[in-house]
């Protein structure tokens, strides 16, 4: 066997079960508020990013996509899949995979499952924009949806928002049973809806989040009174909606990039001079949030690179000092770089 | 500690360690060998591929590349670094690493260290084109640039095109004594070389592979005689190039992806009109090869997705039956997909 590779070969990975004892060792709901400010901060800077739609590659079945950023100093892409048609598979929608490294060398930092690391950087986005968009004191929570992302965004709302009640409605009873045990313990009221009409009942904040990839009709506009934040996060790829459009003519729409969601979120169903407000403008002071208590606000949520790139830049830092990562050999690490073919053949030594 | 994930949580991850192994078990001139059929197999259904210009993240230091494309069954994609004054930090200037994937469900289906692989399947790339445009009877091969890339494209002509001496030449005289050393029990008679004059005397062949990330003039026109084969692998992004523009003017030139190279190649010195040829077409018998003796073929390669495709797809058929892989937990598995949450607080138990 070769001599064990140098320390430049290696890189962290944070594997599914070392991600799931990081969030158990810190408490999801502490996480989820420590995120949710990691994500503001870097939506406070938003300059300095290089920002670009997704690349994605469709398919029938579903579509695959990257989605790069770097704030000069520090690059991260994720890998992500979105596969309607894999739970009657027994896959996942959506499975994730992450990598943060360093601009200077190029060399990778960390590489990261994000399956979870996606549904908890979901939730803390949905929250941060809650936290300025929604109405005060928000107590209750419509989920329409109660698949995979129902529990972290329900958790989200609680730690940073501190929603108290979250009313449930899936087409799939079977979902809401889930997400109604799941949730027992969390410290919310779970009320398990029959109707999504029931479940908006009382809401200050509904929040859909279907994974149907088609244009579907969610809620209708009888359905929203005045005063209430939407927090859209299902509509999130062409073709895929989940709001009546005539909700959107009375709604103040915040995004997060506007070229990306104007291909992706709900507003794809408008013209293209629909007026929305990049969210980071809200917290640049250029832009008001909710100026008034019967506005609606909606944030048309589709996921964007900064947020992975904040979510592994956090994991990243919690990692010192634990265990809660794997070594892997992924980098060649030649005793000379130009060396890369002498390190091969010594290794048949 | 959570019970083990179920299979479907875990994709074979190849590291530097199983990769030197699975090349040494096959030996490298064979593999070489397989992988340039398998490139060009993949050249042949050039239509099948999506097929877009690399995703690139330039900084001062260098650039960080996100090169994916698909077939339509698999996907893959490489993350790949070129940061030319990483040398002098220890580090290395191209690091590499790369998934392939299903289509139909977006899971992953290997991750595997690509620093070597991209190596082999570059001069897997080179001796694709040189089978078909070098001079017949291609004996004698010039390197100019005896950095990493080096010994992998001597070896990939011998293996493939069946050259027999290889004349070496570097600004730096401690390159060439490394690849000459690297060299000596190849079967090829190596010839160190003081100057790049020297070098090319003789050359059926001429590889230019130097690192500079500038316009640099490695060849210039009087050095370049009528009959010879020009694979240029070195000028490969925005700014760097290493051809004498004139040489271009009297050569044929073959690329890769033609929007790719006009922005990273050679030809970027060129106006957008100078003719140029995809090499896929000589395969489909749309365009042709070498097609006179006293022809100069120039073969402008910067290196384009579908050949980490063929590379990753040809290692993974590899791995079959062998131990060549660890398996990673990169996939969160819920019993139920919609269940994240559940697999999440079950965890804890």
């Amino acid at each position: 066997m070769p001599p064990a590779p140098s320390q430049l070969a290696y890189i962290p990975f944070v594997s599914v079960e070392n991600m799931m004892r990081l969030v158990h060792s810190f408490g999801i709901e502490k996480l989820l508020l420590e995120l949710t400010n990691a994500v503001e901060a870097d939506y406070r800077r938003w300059d300095l990013f290089e920002k670009t739609p997704r690349l994605a590659s469709h398919s029938q079945e579903g579509v695959i996509e990257l989605m790069p950023t770097s704030d000069g100093e520090a690059f991260s892409f994720k890998y992500v899949n979105g596969h309607p048609s894999n739970t009657a598979k027994g896959y996942q929608t959506v499975t994730a995979f992450g990598l943060l490294a360093r601009v200077d060398t190029g060399y990778p930092l960390m590489l990261s499952e994000m399956t979870l690391l996606t549904a908890l950087r979901t939730a803390a986005t949905s929250a941060m924009a809650a936290r300025y968009l929604a109405p005060k004191n928000s107590k209750v929570m419509a989920m329409i949806g109660n698949g995979a992302q129902a529990e972290f965004q329900a958790l989200g709302m609680k730690a940073v928002v501190g929603i108290e009640e979250v009313r449930l409605y899936d087409v799939d009873p079977r979902a809401t049973e889930k997400a109604a045990k799941n949730l027992r313990d969390s410290g919310l009221r779970v009320v398990a809806c029959s109707t999504s009409q029931e479940a908006i009942q009382g809401a200050h904040i509904i929040t859909t989040c279907t994974a149907d990839k088609a244009y579907a009709t969610i809620l209708t506009d009888n359905m929203v009174g005045p005063g209430v934040h939407i927090n859209a996060i299902g509509g999130d790829c062409p073709g895929k909606t989940e709001l009546h459009k005539d909700i959107l003519s009375r709604a103040d729409t915040f995004v997060e990039f506007e070229p990306q969601t104007r291909i992706e979120g709900e507003i794809q169903q408008m013209d293209a001079d629909y007026p929305v407000t990049e969210f980071w403008r809200v917290l640049s002071g250029d832009a008001e949030g909710r100026n008034d208590a019967r506005q609606i606000t909606l944030f048309d949520s589709v996921g964007f690179a900064i947020e992975d790139f904040s979510a592994l830049r956090y994991i990243h830092a919690k990692l010192k000092g634990t265990d809660f990562f794997q070594q892997i050999d992924i980098l060649a690490d030649p005793d000379d770089p130009r060396d890369l073919y002498g390190m091969l053949q010594r290794a048949a030594a």
